[in-house]
């Protein structure tokens, strides 16, 4: 029935036979916003708990020093750098989004490359090679994506994860320069790889999913390298991904139109790390906090789309995981720090007695009038009745991020973990990435110094 | 619909509560017969392409000599040996086989055990301690795998490595002793890592999974130990392992008579690396031509149940690895050679002119009175026709391998590999595990000295 013999070489053909002259401006440009977009989130994600106990118990059985984790001093292993980096990237919901299968794209994708391009010094990667490939990857991941949403990460599987893998085994397939039927074998080892469970979300246990999605396609490539070989129909054959993982699926959504339009163009990135309908919200309330430094808020009512309420209604939160679906705590943090950024979702700040009494004083209505990147808010404050509202969300479809917002979310990012940190070098080195012969210190400069 | 909040902590509580005391003499003994069919099949395994292969990538890797790769010189941490031991003794059709879920149940398990216990010599594990842990391995991931079967394996799962994973991390968090909290975790990171498809059945990258489910077992154990937490329900939550692989589960196979019982008893070993609808075909062959060496065979009737012929009635045949499911080639090969080993399944034997020509001269009729491990035979030799019948092959629940014929089978695989390696310490090892206070060298007297 799903049997489709050139699904799989249909992707192989793209991956091998795309160079960057294929590559249009605009697509080149984004795959630049999603780098820097990275290295904000694994600079967020570097020294959270599950990337210490990771890497403590890989640098047990880790040889090398390849490569960089993200933020820290320490080098390991290119498989495990890979890992690492994936994981981190990930832990805060402040990724990237594709918003039509809700991948987190370059979480397991990124890493791999960066990887593999400091593995491999002896054959330098340059940056319109690191950025062909990543928007390979990212196309490929997506598109197997696109064939079983949404009943694919209904059903509980984790699609960051189970379709990460393939984006990384594409990117790093395209690297190392594999040929169709290698790029064919490379596909398959990372078919038998995908896992990963929804049911782990909001536990460090999702990390394992995703930091396995870029270190078991970076290593699938590899073994297809050296001949390692596998089906010819992994993907689409009878006991293949689609019949196991998938349920209906719409092969054609992979195939059709296959290089002419690019999924990276459909990513959006978040300004704050939080579920998407809380963003409006705190574009009202941070601007306006801005504006009103001092003034004393007595209530805060908040009205939006009935998504609003049914997934972030949630006005008694006790861990900072949690506190990632308040819009409640949300709007009580921004109002006492006049910040939505990280530390704004932690067990602390949760636990402030300051933002305890503020959650208390905000109220959710529901009107289905607005779209879920719309709000409309009254606070009363010093006795007086604000109204705001936001059309559309920072970082929506509708409102991107812009380059500059970008940067200041890596500047923000990085001088959270270390204020001394200068992130400058890093920034240009993204913004001129196509103009680099060798990307391989690229990572390192997201390394605070000394 | 699914949920059903005490599933994974049931097993959880199976695996930390059951001491070698609660373990009948007969599973004990069963064990043991475990580990001499896996050395024997590892030894098979650990010179062929997918383990050599994976060999020369993870050592680009790994940093550490902690544990042996059986059959070879090279040692490597123990996450890649545990890749490597339960890769390898998977690669053949040769495996030690759990009935009721069609699991190869030892070659996720040991490899991740044997590891573990080389990793951790400064806290020495005995051998009942290693028997203990093998057991509750065993018992986890049949009732895992038997909820779900044989619709899970129908659909494309290759539940040796979908549910190996379940078995590895449960020995080796038995082995690390966590407590109940830290077996939750465990096998939630664990399931967000199952994985396996049968559609690479047949090609290197089925390898793949089996050594994730040993390596990613193992690890799931280790962070674990280190605090790294799950979800509290990872098999029955609503998007946890049941219902993203699952399809219709009955959770009562996992649960029911938890500790009464042990899969392990319904373990079946293989003397033939091929498809098991041949092994009584084998039986009659080898024998007659035990009795009849100097005999020129001029045809060979074969008459048995309807999947003899549909699954193995296939007189032309290119290679090793579609030799193993043709009843042409292993009446041919083994009536050439008097044998049917791992030789007998190669490339070179498959192309051997003898073979080929004696292939022709098979015939497979159907009755359907026949069981599936029943046959009968004509052998037309010098102009006579000799009549044979096999009621229930070796190997069969009504037939099943000795303790002797094990070891044979572990003789005759070492010496393929090297005529000069004695095997006898790592049998009288095997046979004298209970009594070993520390098993940290049993895996290397499976490595030829010298």
């Amino acid at each position: 029935m799903l049997h489709k013999p050139d699904v799989t070489q249909s992707l192989a053909h793209l991956v091998a036979t795309t160079r960057w002259d294929d590559i249009p401006q605009p697509v080149r440009h984004q795959a630049k916003r999603s780098f820097m977009n990275f290295f904000a989130v694994a600079l967020a994600g570097c020294r959270t708990s599950p990337v210490e106990i990771a890497l403590r118990s890989l640098q047990e059985f880790s040889g090398g020093r390849q490569a960089t984790v993200v933020g820290r001093s320490e080098r390991i292993d290119a498989l495990s750098a890979a890992f690492l980096n994936a994981a981190g990237a990930n832990v805060f919901d402040f990724c990237d989004t594709h918003v039509r299968t809700v991948i987190h794209p370059t979480a397991p994708v990124a890493p791999a490359l960066l990887a593999l391009a400091e593995m491999r010094q002896d054959k330098p990667v340059s940056g319109a090679d690191l950025l062909t490939a990543f928007v390979l990857g990212q196309e490929v991941q997506a598109r197997i994506g696109l064939a079983i949403s949404p009943a694919h990460y209904d059903r509980g599987w984790h699609i960051t994860s189970t379709c990460g893998v393939f984006g990384a085994v594409a990117g790093s397939g395209k690297l190392l320069a594999l040929d169709e039927a290698q790029m064919v074998w490379a596909l398959g080892i990372a078919a038998t790889q995908s896992a990963g469970l929804c049911e782990c979300l909001g536990t460090p246990a999702k990390s394992v999913s995703v930091g396995n999605a870029a270190r078991n396609g970076l290593w699938s490539a590899l073994l297809a390298e050296k001949g390692f070989d596998g089906p010819p129909e992994p993907l689409a054959g009878v006991q293949g991904f689609y019949n196991a993982l998938g349920g209906p699926t719409d092969l054609a959504r992979v195939t059709d139109g296959l290089g002419a339009s690019w999924e990276l163009m459909n990513t959006s990135y978040k300004p704050y790390p939080c579920g998407f309908v809380i963003h409006p919200v705190l574009d009202c309330v941070l601007d306006w906090r801005r504006d009103n430094p001092g003034a004393v808020v007595e209530k805060v009512v908040v009205r939006g789309n009935p998504l609003l309420q049914l997934r972030t209604d949630r006005p008694n939160v006790s861990t900072g995981r949690e506190s990632q679906v308040s819009v409640q705590h949300a709007v009580a943090a921004a109002l006492v720090t006049g910040k939505a950024g990280v530390e704004q979702f932690t067990d602390a700040c949760v636990n402030d007695p300051a933002v305890q009494a503020l959650r208390r004083r905000v109220a959710v209505e529901v009107d289905p009038a607005f779209s879920t990147v719309a709000v409309a808010l009254d606070i009363t404050a010093d006795g007086k009745i604000h109204k705001l509202s936001q059309a559309a969300a920072r970082g929506s479809d509708q409102n991107p991020m812009s380059d500059k917002d970008l940067e200041d979310k890596l500047r923000t990012s990085a001088a959270g973990w270390d204020p001394r940190h200068d992130i400058g070098p890093l920034i240009d080195a993204v913004w001129a990435l196509e103009k680099s012969a060798d990307v391989s210190k690229l990572a390192s400069l997201a390394v605070p110094r000394g």
